[in-house]
């Protein structure tokens, strides 16, 4: 028979020779070298014959696809070192209990049923055993066992996993067991592939953590622990991995914000649904007050909606229709069925219909910092990042055809204002359009609409040369959108932002507007939320300034440590002078020492720690420490208070040089 | 026999004497003057025998008690107007049916169900009708019948509001008719009194309104027509009270909320749930600025809450088992129930003891314009006066029983604040508290608890010298309260500001801080919200200020009334440099005459109205008429900005002098 190589050459071969025996025919060096082969793309261990006419790559370590054959046996080396060492800790060998051992993104892991839970310290143990296996340089071999040989043996040993998983393999794929060390070592149900002998296996990896996981991910099922290891070929790139999941770690918005102060989730409130600590709140209300700025000067209107409303009004709209999935559950009340609102737009939609409209008044622009709920599976919660109450930075914008354009590409301008703000540069703009399958059931049916205003927003994004991806079926349910998508610090991507366009609710409210020529006509709709919800950005601001805001959002500018119990008076008047100037000061006039009141003001990353001493007092002065700024001693208070003051109105995120 | 004077004295009268011969009996002229009789405390007409021993006074015209004669006589006189009115346009008798016609304040009303409705236009002939009959002078008759013999009668022409009357009435009352002008006159079941015959009626009044009303009120009977109408002794009472009608229809914060875009009930988004717009969203706002100011100033920090969480957070609140009849129905999500917040104290709390706290960090005050949702029945729901969302100027401060009286006091100095500003001076300060019969039902079970937290209140109020009244059972169901309660222009009273003790609720969720001996110890709470919420705030400052808000909290600073096409250019950007410096500016660029375009702004009560005609453009001037300011011709643009920005700042009520 023959394989076909890379190059596009034959290869003559005996006849059902193994990949291992094909790298050996090519070469004898890259016999040695071969970890694994890709037989018709698919990645396979060297123990799979191959078949006739096969194209055919042999991977070695300098392959990507290596690492992959590597930490899969490093799954199973994991699983061989927890025997050993339990086994060895006195436990019984039957007790122990395997599940599944895949290879993820970064490294691998493993599910085990074991007799105690696992420490820190037993990772420690099973990672030194694991060096050892790979230090004794096992071979794996490959076999294959009858489905109903396979069954007994494991339910003589009573292993229920192995059972459930040989259930579901399908009737016409052979089982395989794997074997590393013979038959004092490790077997496994395993479908492969894996490297050739454990001595292949990169040094680069660590065992990472322990948590527990439901079997197949089913909280009805058993509980089992879930070791977490990861893995590279290079030491480069695992040392950068660490150190990101180190960063990762320190910048993690749940830390920071449980760490600053800035939220709190709790049982008895539910989960998803943020309380929002004084620090918290602040951070919110500038942001509202960012936005509130931009959107007066952009010609918005404010307004304000209650939080609930009939059911019929979002029969109108179309949102039950099309998204009660993500709705929360009906309340009745005096024979009717009411809703939490899930999205502002039905009752700015009525709010335009309060009053007669002409074409005079349009664009009519109306903004809400209004608070949705939206069903998410609790299993889905992270943080900030999803959660169930969603403060949106929300408006809709109702306008002509002939608008459309410069309204649209003023909602992006606005994106640009903010991303520039906050240093914003890794994101994406995804135009998400309607997918044909979908209409009638995830969009509203009809298709002639949804390619016209579809249209409409290419030829927006592309008339102002912006950068954009399109991407199907990924759609509001009443019209094409743009969504922003940015990456955070550490790596979080997530949508950010997005301005949709809207060709159906409008009509189906009624909505309408007079004509130059006094006929009525319907208007577009744009809903538009530049920055999100406060929740989802805030996480964001956490994670990307790691904590430490830029002044004019910093929940605390100024902390003042009195350096004696005499000066704690003075601090007071200090801080009352400096919060009549808006400047948020708090003075920590606690018995500890100086140093021990700096740290602490350093750990919640104030920007100015102002010490308070005897000289400082009778000149009315401030000597400070400042996180981006030289140190500075005996600043005139007025001096400080001025810097500051021009500072935070001109939110800028680089100090000014103080005069 | 005998009967006891107002003096007094004795005066025998022949045994079963009626009033009238009672009043003949003091003399002739009394007996003349005589229009009912008060009988041991109660009114009753001359019809009726006095029994023996009576403590009796005729009533005249001077008596204030005669005019309850007269609204009642007026409510048979308009029922036989009606009758005779409707026969004479040809409508059968049978097919006019009466319900209950009683005395009410300031008039009187009859429920009819006829065979059409009724116009104003029928009114005004009913009116007509009415003063004939009084012309007449018919007298008034009262007769006995015997219950079945009354029944009979109405079973017979089918009168099922009548027989429904007879069949209320105890057994051991008898049953009385009146008679007015004889058999061809007007009879009616009654129970009286009334005055002796139709002329004594005063000629000052006035049927006023028709409108729907559900027998015995239930809305599942018949709708009847319900015939309102005033009457007064004296025509100056009569004049004012007509005036007063006027003017409250004039300040209703319905109408003026309508007619000034303020804020619409919807249909589909339900009852009680107010949608505010753009011009009310500025009121709200403004009024949010103000109390975030106070609050700031005061000391308090700001948190942010959801508007919903797990049943769990309200029954350890206690909320659940007090408090229930007055929340929303639950929500059932992933087998757990979920309450839309009825007040926003339980998330504060958790706030509260989201971080451990030292008595150095007490007081700590957390506020949150908060949105909560109660249930009130559709009945009772009034404009922006009675609602089912309520947007609250909420706080909590925690502290120590020793700080209690100053936080408690620095409450009501904000209250007095606030009155200061909107001139507010028509107020009583309600210090409700427990009532026994309601421990463990209505409150907290705790006697002893209840009695120390009302002497702390009372004597806090007592030393800063606040004049307040005591009432029983009135108090929250977690510890006693002081409520504002106001008077707005049109004489409607209402609870604005509340100021709450609570014993309870921080013991129930464990809330704790650490004192100088290093020991727990529970907080005590104060709830407050001194500008209560906004829908009933705002509700009140419309009639208040009949729309005609002080300068700060105008929607619309400025219109500009561009006098021909050729000035809107100008208009536009003069608009741009009053926005730039925070004044809320519009301009009226439509075709139509500038007195149209003046008007317009009057009605919108815009505090200056802006003339730009060519003379202004070229001299960069504005010339303006104000409200409440001489209107004044060429005003440098830069002079009227400053003397706005000086007083929108400065929150004043009355404009200061431009300089």
């Amino acid at each position: 028979m023959h394989v076909v190589l890379p190059d596009g050459k034959r290869l003559d071969v005996p006849k059902n020779s193994t990949g291992a025996e094909v790298a050996l025919t090519i070469g004898p060096g890259l016999g040695k070298a071969a970890l694994g082969i890709v037989v018709n793309g698919e990645l396979r261990d060297l123990l799979s014959e191959i078949p006739e006419g096969a194209n055919i790559k042999i991977v070695t370590t300098r392959d990507p696809e290596s690492i992959d054959l590597m930490r899969h046996t490093l799954a199973h080396v994991m699983a061989q070192a927890v025997i050993e060492y339990l086994v060895a800790e006195g436990e019984d060998r039957p007790s122990i209990r395997l599940g599944i051992g895949p290879v993820i993104d970064a490294g691998f892991y493993y599910d085990f049923d074991l007799p105690r839970s696992l420490t820190t310290q037993d990772l420690e143990q099973i990672e030194k055993r694991m060096r050892h296996i790979i230090a004794a340089d096992l071979s794996l071999e490959k076999y294959f066992v009858e489905r109903d040989d396979a069954l007994r043996t494991y339910t003589e040993r009573g292993d229920p996993f192995k059972i459930d998983l040989i259930e579901n393999i399908p009737n016409d794929v052979p089982i395989t067991f794997y074997r590393q060390g013979g038959s004092a070592g490790f077997t496994d149900l395993c479908r492969g592939p894996h490297v050739p002998s454990t001595g292949r296996i990169t040094p680069h990896f660590r065992l990472m953590s322990i948590a527990g996981a439901y079997w197949r991910g089913d909280e009805q099922n058993t509980m089992l622990q879930r070791i977490y290891g990861v893995a590279f070929k290079e030491e480069e790139a695992f040392d950068q991995h660490l150190w990101q999941l180190e960063e990762a770690k320190k910048r993690d918005h749940r830390k920071i914000g449980t760490d600053l102060d800035i939220f709190v989730l709790d049982e008895d409130v539910g989960p998803g649904l943020p309380l929002w600590l004084p620090r918290g709140a602040i951070l919110i209300e500038e942001i509202e007050r960012l936005a509130k700025e931009v959107e007066y000067s952009a010609g918005y209107q404010r307004v304000r909606s209650p939080h609930l409303a009939k059911e019929q009004l979002f029969l109108k709209t179309g949102h039950l229709p099309y998204y009660q999935e993500d709705m929360y559950p009906p309340m009745q009340l005096e024979n009717t069925t009411y809703f939490i609102k899930p999205m502002n737009c039905p009752f700015h939609h009525k709010i335009f219909a309060a009053r007669p409209r002409s074409y005079r008044d349009l664009p009519v622009r109306l903004a809400e910092y209004g608070t949705c709920y939206r069903y998410e599976d609790s299993g889905a919660l992270m943080g900030l990042m999803r959660v169930r109450s969603l403060q949106m930075n929300d408006a809709h914008i109702y306008c002509t055809e002939d608008q459309f354009e410069e309204e649209f590409l003023q909602v992006i301008q606005i994106y640009f204002k903010y991303f520039e703000l906050f240093g914003i540069d890794d994101y994406v703009m995804r135009f998400s359009k309607h997918g044909k399958d979908g209409l009638g059931k995830k969009y509203v049916d009809n298709p002639d609409l949804w390619l016209k205003t579809e249209t409409m927003v290419r030829n927006a994004m592309q008339s102002a040369n912006i950068n954009f991806i399109e991407v199907e079926d990924e759609a509001a349910f009443y019209g094409p959108k743009i969504d922003v998508q940015i990456k955070s610090a550490i790596g979080r991507e997530f949508t950010l932002a997005t301005n949709q366009v809207d060709f159906a609710q409008p009509g189906r409210l009624g909505l309408t507007y007079i004509d130059e020529e006094n006929q009525k006509q319907v208007p577009l709709c744009i809903h538009r939320a530049p920055l999100g919800t406060h929740e989802r950005l805030v996480g964001f601001l956490i994670e990307h300034f790691a904590g430490d805001f830029p002044l004019w959002l910093a929940p605390e500018h100024v902390r003042i440590v009195p350096i004696a119990d005499r000066h704690s008076g003075p601090a007071e008047k200090l801080r009352k002078q400096l919060a009549k100037a808006g400047i948020r000061t708090e003075v920590d006039s606690r018995s500890e020492r100086m140093n021990a009141k700096i740290r602490d003001a350093e750990i919640y990353k104030v920007p100015y720690i102002a010490v308070l001493g005897d000289r400082e007092v009778d000149n009315e002065t401030i000597s400070f420490r400042s996180r981006k700024e030289p140190n500075r001693n005996d600043v005139p208070v007025t001096g400080l208070i001025n810097h500051l003051s021009t500072n935070i109105d001109a939110r800028v995120l680089e100090i000014l040089p103080i005069d």
